[in-house]
């Protein structure tokens, strides 16, 4: 029996582990979910286990734990390194989903007419990351493994990972490996299968505004004392001129400007600018001025306020001018631009525009690197190989918008340039209501995996001349 | 005895009975609290009835009720129509509090040496019209009342008293009366005391913006689709000019420019702008450029969110592009300028500013007209008599900034200017937490309005030539 055939046998039972995987509500940003976090690292530890790996341990950080295993085949062949987060984002606003966040259903949609799973996570990330439990389970199986394999599954990421830095950096050792293998991005379609090639990076602020120190009768005193809610719309409206480029000084100082064969080789990448309108329900797109929709998520940086509020915010009316409002912003960077730089700019900016009525604080919440990832490595070969294999289709490379901060932190301490081969779709509503993931997505994706651990063996076998 | 004897002697049970009252939450805004302001309602009809009223009665609307109670002690003699509200503004944040919102306390501080109490309503206004049904149990317990009183006590005020209007134009008989008396305002100080003579309008909007159909992944769609918040900070903030004037179409076509001389008045009220930003911890007032701060909340019309919200507001971070943004957006307005008309034009203005990447709905909560109380009546004759006979102090007439959006009702509907004499202070933080209202004011009010029936119903009789 191949390891076809093997995953073919299993598939009920490989999709039922992820189901009961999908019922721990896992969400790191909120403190209430705290044993729950910890109940899914024990779920990948067990999983990892079952699997077959030679030892599972579950790393203490000073935040959630790390859980790893490794499968130690051979010491002179060469090693996969496997991330990925068993964390995920919180599932509210609650009323949006159509069935709870935490009871996964299979329901078929117009992206998926061979059903997808609706759950929190179901894509991001733990649908994507068991897929590699389950490759690496059928390769050994089936007696095929001819790579060892180190897998290292956070629960921080959705926080910043701020605790993998200091795990990567004190066990660069047992890491060592000579590629790492993530599924935690998306494809442009089952027909176009991609590789993602380059990630923005990110720097998270909160912004508090203070006015008077109490609220106050909008009335008695409107008009007459600055209201933070009406100067931190000034303040945010302000960090975009006309053109949509973003106005804090220095920010685009080492933002790279692509030639014009880069830019249309980028955007050759299939999209259809109509249907990605209609699906979202918008009549115009709208960003950055002189750049096409695949530029501006893919090479330009950003800047959104993900969340904002203050004073009344209850059913009916209060004349309130209240004493303080907040908002969460932030910047998606491109390659060069320095997380921490940016962040310094925008605490600084905004302090310089605040006027004297009102006070401003400005809280980095967290950050990380851009990355580019080579096209001329073996395993981005095998990677390209393995979809061909799978999908009898050639990859396209893609740079995506979102940010997995820790590419770079591989890429600095371990020497490695991370392989980006994820499964999802962009209509998968990761971080929104109703996320879901494909189930013919997830048996792909262990199929390709599972070939991209054949080829990369017999690739890096022939680079060594064996 | 005399009146002021009687009211000595009872002061205990006075301030109890509105200690009782204070503890119903009658908080009209929120619909959990609908049988707290029921209850409120039925308080106010026994108060009534004990107060020793002909009769008293609840009367049904399509909102909460309104409370009826009236003595006629001669059909000749002049009569004097009592307004007030027992329902009260939301309480939260409840967390600001230092004590809970609806459990009175009576604590010493620096405006009221002498205590004050501490509890949601006890200035707004429940603290403040209960004084009317003492003054009036005082003045007919010692057989002194010269006049006819008629309550009308409504417990929709906080929530733009939409079903007073009705009301009002329902029972022009029932309500005729030849003065109407209203404490719903507040004095400069107990040193100070002041009559009100201006009220600005009210149209209290909401708007909400639509992006995309569904919240977005902020990393994989950020930069390309325009973000509702973003575009909401960006309405908002074109809404004020550099000279913080109000860029609405139309906005100012109606207001009235005063002239120097009465400029010159008005600012020659009591204030201290350097202790006003020091007791609101301010490092600078900010309004409109060319206008004093008594001006800017006086004569002037403002623009002030009241609430703002979208995205995520919980703890930790979340990389989304929400789908939608609200505000509560509040204009104070002054006389000639039509809350209906300043409705529109705000929404249309909105409208037309609006990006075609997003879709706005504006929804007009309630408003009301400013007024201006003309000050050589009778009504206010007896006013002024009134507070120098308690004070040993001539009235001084202000302008208020907040609105009582009935006063233009009465004028037009009754045919009467009403009184405003209210014995609230600015730093009572009414409509926040921790409001509060004077034990003395509540006691000098009491006083105050026993002497205004008196003088009233004396200078009437004189005018009549009887």
């Amino acid at each position: 029996m191949s390891v076809k055939a093997y995953i073919e046998t299993n598939k009920e039972r490989f999709l039922n582990e992820l189901l009961d995987l999908l019922r721990i509500p896992s969400v790191s940003a909120d403190p209430k979910f705290k044993s729950d976090v910890h109940q899914a690292a024990a779920f990948v530890k067990e999983s990892l286990e079952k699997a077959g790996v030679d030892k599972a341990e579950i790393c203490s950080t000073a935040g959630y734990p790390i859980v790893y295993g490794e499968k130690i085949i051979d010491p002179t062949a060469p090693t996969v390194l496997i991330y990925g987060h068993y964390d995920v984002q919180p599932a509210d606003p609650y009323e949006l989903w159509d069935s709870p966040p935490f009871e996964p259903v299979i329901k078929k949609t117009d992206s998926h007419p061979e059903g997808a799973i609706y759950a929190r996570g179901s894509a991001d990330d733990k649908g994507q990351f068991y897929m590699h439990v389950k490759a690496f389970e059928s390769m050994l199986a089936k007696n095929q493994l001819a790579c060892n394999i180190k897998f290292m599954i956070e629960g921080e990421e959705e926080v910043g990972s701020e605790n993998l830095d200091l795990f990567v950096k004190a066990n660069k050792e047992k890491l060592q490996a000579d590629v790492v293998l993530i599924s935690d991005t998306s494809m442009i379609s089952m027909d176009h299968p991609s590789v993602t090639v380059g990630l923005r990076g990110l720097a998270y602020m909160q912004v508090e505004v203070t006015g008077p120190n109490r609220d106050l009768h909008s009335g008695t005193y409107g008009g007459a004392v600055a209201n933070p809610i009406n100067v931190l719309c000034k303040l945010i409206a302000s960090l975009h001129d006309e053109d949509n480029k973003i106005t804090i000084p220095g920010f685009y100082d080492k933002v790279e400007e692509y030639d014009l064969a880069y830019r249309t080789q980028l955007n050759k990448a299939p999209f259809e600018e109509e249907d990605y309108k209609k699906k979202l329900d918008i009549a115009e797109t709208s960003g950055e001025k002189g750049y096409s929709t695949i530029e501006r998520v893919g090479i330009r940086p950003t800047l959104d306020v993900n969340g904002i509020w203050g004073g009344y915010t209850a059913e009916g009316a209060k004349t309130v001018l209240p004493s303080k409002a907040y908002a969460k912003v932030s910047m998606r960077l491109v390659p060069n631009q320095d997380h921490r730089e940016i962040a310094k700019l925008f605490e600084n900016h905004l302090k310089a525009i605040a006027p004297a009525s009102v006070k401003v604080k400005v809280v980095p919440h967290h950050g990380g690197q851009a990355a580019v990832v080579p096209t001329d490595s073996i395993g981005y070969y095998a990677a390209e190989a393995a979809i061909e294999e799978a999908f009898g289709k050639k990859a396209i490379p893609t740079r995506e918008g979102g940010s997995i901060p820790i590419t770079s932190l591989f890429q600095q301490e371990l020497g490695l340039d991370p392989i980006l081969m994820g499964f999802g779709l962009d209509t998968d509503a990761i971080h929104s209501p109703n996320e879901h993931y494909g189930v013919k997505n997830y048996f792909m994706g262990i199929e390709t995996i599972a070939l991209f651990f054949k080829h990369f063996s017999s690739m890096y076998g022939k680079k060594q001349g064996n």
